[in-house]
């Protein structure tokens, strides 16, 4: 079978044998922003035609494909929901090179009604996590996920726009003077943002304080993106804890993120291990197990 | 005599009678950023030339002006202090055309040690706050102080980048496609924002739902920006009362600002009045008095 998670700025896609053993990936550059209206069967066969012509005949997509802005919306599965319940409102897509099935997103509200919505996340989640016990999932990114999950079906979750703010503050307030947001992670710096943010005053008041360090020659440039970072990381930890998560954690994503929010993570004494690569595949490939 | 009051982007002249009444007041879009290297003195006599030709022999400067991007920099002069400290603390620069007193900034550490900075906003304070008593002042913007005062003193204070973490948040990152920054004050979105704010799960997760709730359709596009307006807002009251400061809270500011601000606090339940205009008038003309 062939699985892609396809994202708003990438699409990746891993050809897997029958026993879930990943034969091959690939990734392109192709997410659904860069996919012109009616494009996405092209697009699925620039990267995964020779596969099919090889012989495989069934596909299980995840992400925002499935998202308004992608080859057809799939509804939210509201939580809680596991592998059976993705595999069960999967969506046929029209596709006459091989059987097509979109996954839906899940969603939630939180304790005050406020809606959550993920898409793509759920799928690395049930492809990593254990399926007995309890475990608080962490996907760290642009919009940060927590799931709390138990017995293999996620029960809720919560989103941080942590990345996203980063890239807002770091390049369009006065901050910007100050930092070089692309400039190497800075392990004193990104301590010191952790430490700060586990003292009282509130996040805004961190920002500016950011600022005024600075002006005091208390901050060098080189450590002042790594200190923004660490103070929004652990805005977002200490908010999730506040939040009820329990531990243990189990951190999926990216090697280098993931690493920072491990350091997060210790600097609140909170235990946690990472999961391995390719989540995504995994997740995709058992929710095609279970496919009617 | 003539008090200015000069930040980074506007610049503000007020010639005042020696019992302190305003005689005459001006702005000008001339804020220290527009001004190049040695152009100063002819910026000033540009907005105050014919009240000097006049008779007014003295000024004194708030503000930016005193900063390293000013005309000279002021050192900034540590709380407490009050309006004695500020007279004695005052440069005077070299212009021949009248006696030109620059007015330092206030510095201060919080708790931990972290430094914060004013300048320009100390002055508004002692001309807006009474002589006795106990209390807390808030000036609303970009960078919004809450000083806590006593007897005339500033003891102490605290910034929030809320204005500018607004700019930022509503133009550069996904909430971008889902409001107009520029839209009409909308009440019920601000009261919207200032209750979510009140409820746990941190800034970063608020900011997210904000983009759940339109997904949803429970956030309508003419709301948006004045929920995210009181989301920040109301996470900044809320921080600066976790902080401990104690009401009644004297808030100063341009008008339309101040009015948020005092929703804002009325939604807390917090006693609140607002400083008349001209705080910086008055402030400079306080000080002026006292100038040795």
């Amino acid at each position: 079978m062939i699985g892609i998670d396809w994202g708003t700025s990438r699409l990746r896609a891993y050809r897997m044998a029958p026993d879930g053993t990943v034969l091959g990936q690939r990734e392109a550059q192709r997410g659904i922003l860069t996919v012109l209206p009616g494009g996405f069967p092209d697009t699925l066969r620039a990267v995964t035609g020779d596969w099919i012509a090889e012989g495989e005949t069934s596909i299980v997509m995840s992400g925002m494909v499935g998202s308004r802005q992608g080859w057809l919306e799939a509804p939210y599965l509201p939580c809680p929901a596991g592998l059976d319940g993705l595999a069960g409102a999967a969506i046929l897509v029209p596709f006459p090179d091989a059987a097509l099935s979109l996954l839906p997103g899940l969603s939630c509200r939180d304790r005050h009604g406020v809606p959550e919505v993920m898409r793509g996340e759920e799928t690395q989640m049930l492809g990593a996590a254990p399926d007995r016990g309890e475990v608080t999932v962490c996907l760290p990114g642009s919009h940060s996920k927590w799931a709390q999950m138990l017995d293999g079906r996620v029960l809720g979750f919560a989103t941080y726009l942590t990345g996203e703010a980063f890239a807002a503050l770091s390049a369009h307030t006065i901050l910007a003077r100050m930092m070089d947001a692309s400039a190497p992670h800075h392990a004193g710096g990104f301590a010191r943002g952790l430490a700060r943010a586990r003292q009282g005053g509130g996040l805004l008041h961190h920002l500016f304080g950011l600022r005024a360090l600075a002006l005091f020659e208390e901050m060098q440039e080189e450590e002042a993106a790594s200190y923004l970072s660490g103070l929004l990381i652990g805005h977002e930890v200490a908010a999730a804890l506040e939040d009820g998560v329990a531990p243990p954690i189990l951190l999926i994503g990216a090697e280098t993120l993931t690493r920072h929010y491990a350091t997060a993570l210790d600097a609140f004494g909170i235990p946690h291990r990472t999961a391995g690569p390719d989540a995504a595949a995994r997740g995709l490939w058992r929710v095609a197990e279970r496919l009617p």
